[in-house]
């Protein structure tokens, strides 16, 4: 049987950041949050998907809108538990466990928090494998699974109960309320039952999280740099690395939209390398081509520690280190792609996989 | 027993307009449906607020958004049952009766389809005597009750169940989920027992409607100008007589706010009428000084036959009539003044009532 501890957070929350690939928000908070309902409720179980009951009700709990601002506008730590506790009362089902809708750094928290404050066990598994901005990019709603039933609330005890036509229409108006609850909020969705998850989760991801978290953890107290070590376990590949030039956001449409210019240093010593994000980075291209692309994952990092940064945290002069990182094999199918490649996201690229762009750039 | 009837909606339409102050929507739609309701299932039964036991449970029924978007957005005619059965669902209560939450051409008929779809009876009272722009400005609100648990849901089948800290949050997130709903929704609001209805409801308005509009009806069969009889009902005054020279209307914060011109003719002939509106009229001035201002009731006519213009029906050319009518008692309160004058629409004016402003302009 398998325990999160306490210190196990410390690995999740920078873990998890990594295949955050920017966004999934700042893991500082949700730590913080995590730990706490640990110290106070004791270690919470992590199962395996296979061993959720069929029928066994699952929920995910999860942090909408625009990470940057719950740097400043803190949670008060009653909105996960009050979200999930609206639905399992609007549903009239009791959860058997707390899923995580994206691995993040802060919605790989939040749920271990959820578990924590509810006394339940969490599901080691996620809907992405990696962290996407808008609610129906889960493979869940890939496969035809409704986002609604679900319920954002806010920090100032606002609740709302959604059941919408399709998952679009979920996102837009969740997100119109996201905005106008001063751009976050505390959702709970994608209610199923065990063998909707068994079927479509992504496995593994809280464990993965924990591995690269020990990695990178472990590696800065014997003063090793950490960066092979994480290419290693997420099977990534490194993009470039320099000083980041210029950071562009915008919040207005309650994501964290912008673009990221970072100037090449040692072997990358003349070149430019160009990363656009929403939430998450999207396309990274290194003097005007492009290296790699959604739904692979691309993160950025501390170059000599090898900690993630979220698009949030981005700022000028940081010295860096770019990687990619192959997506879920889910997401590279058709249905995949049109839900999350770069077509979607407006780009004018065909996708290719990050071991092809890595061979061809070779 | 009174009931209304399909012909009593020719009458309800036409005088619930003319309260309505501008707004209230177009009763055009309204109408149509609640004819069709009760042709379809039977004539509504109307009581009296004293009629409802203490304890009887009071659903409100109505529309919201920008009025002029649904004369071409339609309803689909299932929203109002849906909004009021989620309501009856979520909150586990079998609704008594329904209440109209304020009197206006759409906003009056509304509440009858819904009645007459769900076979209940209708309360002859609403919360406002009027039409006004936010839902916090009903007696109800002013006096504690919650808006919330309200239900606001779409043509497409969306829907929302709201639980807010405050009645302006209500406003806030209902208002932003009806923008990105298309500009217009259906909502169910203000539940409430009996008790609080006969404490706090404005009473009588249904019959009030239909007295108005059977004037303005019969007088036009009879090819009589029916203004006149139109003020003494209302106990109301005519402010002005002109031609419409400029409309200005901006419907992007889910509203129809704008301004009206009017070039005085015949008596006023010289003299320029503006009016300022947000969905409904709120202040009307004559050569720049006040004439009449929120919460009295100001309403264009058509000048020939009397009927009432609402804000998104307003044209370049049309002949007009201005009167202006007294609210009720409970809006000149301090309480209700500070939740429907003139400077919660921030105007820098003090409320001065409309038989005051009639008699200095004498």
């Amino acid at each position: 049987m398998q325990y999160l501890k306490e210190a196990d957070l410390d690995y999740i929350a920078v873990g998890a950041a990594i295949l955050g690939a920017g966004g999934g928000g700042d893991p500082y908070i949700g730590k913080l949050m995590a730990k706490q309902a640990i110290k106070k409720h004791g270690d919470v179980k992590l199962i395996s998907a296979d061993e959720v009951p069929d029928e066994g009700f699952i929920m995910p709990s999860a942090m909408m809108g625009a990470p940057a601002v719950m740097l400043e506008k803190l949670p008060n730590g009653a909105e996960p538990e009050f979200a999930f506790r609206s639905l399992e009362a609007y549903l009239q089902k009791k959860a058997y466990a707390v899923l995580s809708i994206e691995a993040g750094g802060l919605n790989s928290c939040i749920p271990i928090y959820t578990a924590a404050c509810l006394g339940l066990p969490l599901v080691d598994a996620d809907g992405m494998g990696r962290a996407f901005p808008e609610l129906p990019m889960v493979t869940f709603s890939v496969a035809g699974v409704s986002a609604t039933p679900m319920v954002v609330c806010d920090e100032k005890g606002n609740k709302m109960v959604l059941e919408t036509v399709t998952n679009d229409w979920a996102e837009t108006l969740a997100r119109t309320a996201t905005v106008a609850m001063g751009l976050s909020s505390m959702i709970s969705i994608y209610c199923m039952d065990g063998k909707t998850v068994k079927k479509y989760a992504v496995r593994g991801t809280i464990s993965l999280a924990r591995e690269i978290g020990r990695r990178i953890i472990e590696s800065n107290k014997a003063k090793i740099n950490p960066i092979d070590s994480i290419l290693e376990v997420t099977k990534g590949h490194r993009l470039f690395q320099g000083k980041i030039m210029d950071v562009q956001r915008d919040l207005t449409t309650g994501f964290v939209r912008g673009k990221l210019i970072i100037e090449g240093t040692e072997k990358d010593k003349g070149s430019v390398f160009e990363l656009d994000f929403q939430n998450e980075n999207l396309v990274g291209t290194k003097d005007g081509k492009a290296v790699a692309m959604t739904p692979d994952l691309i993160t950025v990092l501390d170059k000599e520690r090898g900690f993630p940064i979220t698009t949030e945290s981005l700022k000028y002069g940081q010295r860096t280190v770019v990687i990619g990182m192959p997506c879920d094999p889910f997401w590279r199918t058709e249905a995949g792609l049109k839900q999350v490649g770069p077509r979607y996201f407006k780009y004018d690229l065909d996708y290719t996989p990050i071991e092809e762009l890595v061979k061809e750039n070779a």
